[in-house]
């Protein structure tokens, strides 16, 4: 890409890469062009995306992690009425973002140490924004966000944002991204990108997804129901790259079930943004 | 609506209404979240609007209009291959914006006069994105825009980007919206508005457009084709409306002709923004 990678050429990346991800059709399970869910709709999702540029371009001018997050989910909440859509996405989005604006051609190393820089305040400011989207959790069981005195608790105890992600990682794959060095984000980004260069950006969005929930079991999923039902769900994944069931099959059955494999999204998200860094084109 | 009428909320609302008006389905003939063109996707659409955020907030700061829509034309071109997604749009938003930018509660009153304080190099500009855009535009055929003496035939006529509005205002219905008081855009917003508050945000949207369709023949239809074209697409649209015919039957015949009304879908883009502006909700 010929393009220099300013705050606003990247906080545009970002936004767009929410709005292709949830474009993306079909996605079993997850809201999409044709798909809403009673309480959330796809134009919520659009909102939201567009809601949060101007929150994104801010990460490249020496902000918080937690601070960003709340910031960015209060705008996302103001604008539509669907509530939490993109707080998984947040986690991921806003350390690359950090990333890009400090070194875009080092850009998973200094993703790796945007996160391992993260303070307790980034945690207590994290805590807040979390309260306001009530998104469960696990792993953390023992910070019960809406007692207030968690917040203290996280103080006393001197967690910074990234050693909750290290206590969450076991069960979010969106925190194990923390941990893990943005593994799956990259390698969703190169999936898109080689997929991309063959066929359309729709498949190569589903496609992506697709691999990435046949790879490991969603834990948005196992939070919600269980882990079995999360296992359920990669298996039926499987079984579509490997033609026992069609792709349309898998997707009328987790909507009719009411199964929305969000964290898989979310790094999906993560991955459309590291590509379109890179050069991607729509 | 409680928000704060700031550059950067008012930009986010352009580029929301944009979004918004291309996922409207089914949106008869035009390119929406489910129809594409061959040469133009619904992504290439999602990724121009959000490309333009930053000169959309540009327009609250003092740029001329012919200026504006030239940075916007580039900059969308830049981010996807579909071509002159937003041309028409832009004519309109432009001065809405700068209107909403100064006095948000005389909004209509501030965009008429927006556009009458245009100058000669607001059309020079003008012409400039026209060329690269190569958009059609009946009435003034005496400026070719391809010829680079045609710069200097409006330096040396003077005429003002208002005064080139004028000349097409007969055959191009937005830029008569420049010499009508932006009368249909506010209209249309009434309608989405109105119908937002009983139903759902696609409908408001979708029944909006199709009633412009069937209030006057769409001039770009009119140009790619010719006027019995419009004329026919005019009413088939009334045919919808007094239930002779199905939105679905009218949609799938205007895509198997491959009529795109496409000023009517601008003038709804500037409906969405209106109407976000007074605070419409998602």
């Amino acid at each position: 890409m010929e393009r220099l990678l300013t705050p606003s050429y990247i906080a545009r990346c970002a936004v767009l890469a929410m709005a292709l991800e949830v474009s993306g059709t079909p996605k079993p399970g997850n809201i999409d062009r044709d798909h809403d869910y009673a309480d959330t709709k796809y134009e919520d999702f659009l909102a939201a995306a567009i809601s949060v540029f101007p929150v994104m371009e801010k990460a490249c001018h020496n902000h918080g992690i937690g601070e960003l997050i709340l910031e960015a989910s209060e705008e996302s909440t103001a604008w539509q009425p669907g509530g939490n859509t993109h707080f998984g996405a947040y986690i991921l989005l806003f350390p690359l973002i950090k990333a890009a604006c400090a070194n875009p051609s080092g850009l998973q190393d200094e993703a790796i140490q945007a996160v391992r820089e993260t303070t307790v305040e980034d945690a207590v400011d994290f805590y807040k924004a979390f309260g306001k989207v009530q998104v469960k959790m696990k792993g953390s069981e023992d910070l019960d966000v809406s007692d207030a005195s968690s917040l203290d608790d996280i103080r006393n105890r001197g967690l910074t944002l990234f050693d909750i992600m290290e206590i969450s990682s076991k069960n979010d794959m969106v925190a194990r991204e923390w941990t893990n060095g943005f593994a799956r984000s990259f390698k969703a980004a190169e999936l898109i990108s080689e997929r991309r260069d063959g066929g359309t950006l729709n498949d190569a969005i589903v496609l992506t997804y697709l691999d990435l929930l046949a790879d490991e079991p969603d834990t948005f999923v196992a939070k919600k129901y269980d882990m079995s039902r999360a296992l359920y769900v990669q298996g039926l994944a499987i079984d579509v790259i490997e033609r026992r069931m069609t792709l349309n099959e898998l997707s009328n059955r987790l909507y009719r079930e009411k199964i929305n494999p969000g964290s898989t999204a979310d790094i999906v998200i993560a991955g459309i943004f590291i590509a379109l860094l890179r050069g991607m084109r729509v």
